[in-house]
């Protein structure tokens, strides 16, 4: 028997012995998924941080010891010191949601320690406010609303041009239509797939680029989208800004994508087009968006993510730009979803208790 | 020969001998528009309103007289003065719309003036707006774009419910998603297609209560939108008010369809429901339904168009609340549609001076 084992096994025999085996939740998950958890209670003691906001790290340091589970959010910071704090017996950190990057993954390899995330439940929620989010920046949606709030409108004298957006849509007289993403996972094509219905006919992608291209794939994925698709392609990056008519940014943050969106990118795309980011900020840079926007090199931009956030003030070049539409990371943000997300949290912590295969977890071997 | 006739040949033929025969536009519908106008200047006068805003009247008045086509705008009103003022030679009005409230269809008719619409071109952007409005009525895009104007990002602590919309498409856990149209015209199957893409699977309307339910064109409906959409059906009021998740107003004004969204209407309506109105404003209740919001009936609104508009003020009970997006009336304003409309325009008139078919015209018989 391993001695990581052993020390397991007599923590959690002097568990049984005391008190019940504990799992720690670092934030209410509302009643529907709480009563999951509390249906567990006969086997395990729920202990649940008790604040609205987010828990305390004193707290969480004292009360995560001798938990046998952790279920955080993104708000949580779970590196050595917690898994620490924990001890041994701690089999399975589950996150509610589907980044990790306030876990440290290699602390929780050495310690023989579970990971469950929640991806694929978020998906078609972050699909919608892409196609929200181009539509808003083509249409105007911040002028426009602001004309309304603002009480301008009884003096507005109807022109046939005035507050014209550009079309996301093809329209008889104007019947191609090309959606760009950078990143072509699964949100990207269950916005693909929203978009057949505006008239889309082409796409054009970009990938991890030490990925292979596959032409093979590409085909398959192109015949699953159906007829009104005419073609799907892996392009280069100057070809996903030369010809996107709406560019969506659907990939990974980090160091590699950092700035691929930058003043030479959109230098490149059409005067019409439209670009939408959905899933790190650090892809765009937020200063050459700007100059983009204002100088007129693309029609409007509409971003859940932005480089720096939360810290987004007010006055943010980005911010009051009157063709950038900017939310506050709302991707995922519907009751149905984080319904989904948290449901899944507790279901990955459970499954991981009872050692079976946990429905959505990451590879943490080292 | 009838004596109307024979006036209108013997204007015609006096213009011949003195100047070229007149068409008057009352707004410059820009250079690619005003392009194909001006390439038939050999046998025809363009005579153009020279203001940015609405046509003035007396402008109107004193230079319509002698016109053989008139040109005109929803700001324009073209009624029996305006007739009178023109001369018997006028052959037709063109205007650029697809509303025809503002003008006097039985003068035309008792005149012989045929009458040019530009429906059907602006069926994609209505649809796309219609679309715009319903995701952001169920993702809070008002609160949340406003949270980040105000520079509250940066003290926001993430909440696992915060900023949590109603979820407008369908999701793995929730499959089933049920559209609503009061009134199923063009606009209404535009948008129902788009919704396919959001995983819809349901569709309810009502239609003209005048007439008759057709089983079978619902059923050619319902295959035409492929495998998708479960069912399709016409039904009642009542049913339409309590199946919908986003239910969509597209249909004509007036007395008929005034106030049908009331507060009764709304009551039926699901907590988790969004209304959204991109036709008239007069069908919507705007008392009940600034209500139904702040009482929570139902999730929140989007509307494109308001009863009384454009004199609705920045403190309009809809235009503070929270829950509902208002935008100034901009359903078909694309750089792409209003092109479309402005050239369709010109050659309903062209057509009608030559003795042609229009390509879009509305029967004018008394």
């Amino acid at each position: 028997m391993s001695s990581s084992l052993s020390n397991r096994l007599s923590h959690i025999f002097s568990h049984l012995n005391s008190e019940r085996l504990k799992i720690v939740v670092t934030r209410d998950l509302g009643p529907d998924v709480m009563t999951i958890l509390y249906s567990e209670s006969a086997k395990y003691e729920i202990v649940l941080w008790p604040g609205k906001n987010a828990c305390d790290r004193k707290w969480l340091l004292d009360n995560v010891r001798d938990a046998l589970a952790l279920i955080v959010l993104v708000t949580d910071r779970i590196d050595a010191e917690v898994l620490d704090a924990a001890g041994s017996q701690l089999k399975v950190v589950s996150t509610m949601s589907v980044g990790y990057e306030h876990i440290s993954v290699p602390d929780l390899a050495k310690r023989n320690i579970r990971l469950g995330y929640t991806p694929d439940v978020l998906t078609d929620a972050v699909a919608d406010i892409s196609i929200m989010l181009a539509l808003m920046a083509g249409r105007l949606a911040k002028e426009t609303t602001l004309f309304v709030s603002e009480g301008n409108w009884p003096t507005y004298s109807w022109a046939p041009f005035a507050f014209c957006g550009s079309q996301i849509s093809a329209t008889p007289s104007s019947p191609k239509r090309t959606a760009g993403f950078l990143g072509f996972g699964r949100i990207a094509q269950a916005t693909l797939r929203r978009l057949l219905g505006f008239g889309f006919t082409h796409c054009v992608y970009t990938s991890n680029p030490f990925s292979k291209p596959s032409p093979e794939r590409d085909s398959e994925l192109l015949s699953s989208f159906g007829a009104p698709l005419h073609s799907l392609k892996r392009v280069s990056l100057d070809e996903l800004a030369s010809e996107s008519d709406v560019l969506f940014v659907l990939t990974p943050g980090g160091d590699e994508t950092k700035g691929l969106i930058n003043e030479a990118f959109l230098k490149k795309m059409k005067k019409t087009a439209v670009l939408v980011n959905s899933s790190r900020g650090t892809v765009v840079d937020s200063d050459a968006l700007a100059k983009a926007l204002k100088e007129g090199w693309i029609w409007g931009a509409g971003l859940d993510v932005i480089a720096g956030e939360p810290n987004v003030a007010g006055d943010h070049a980005l911010v009051r730009e009157p063709r950038c539409v900017v939310l506050p990371h709302i991707g995922s943000a519907t009751v149905q979803t984080r319904l989904d997300m948290a449901t899944l949290a507790v279901q990955n912590a459970l499954a991981a208790l009872n050692d079976q295969d946990m429905p959505a977890s990451v590879n943490v071997t080292l």
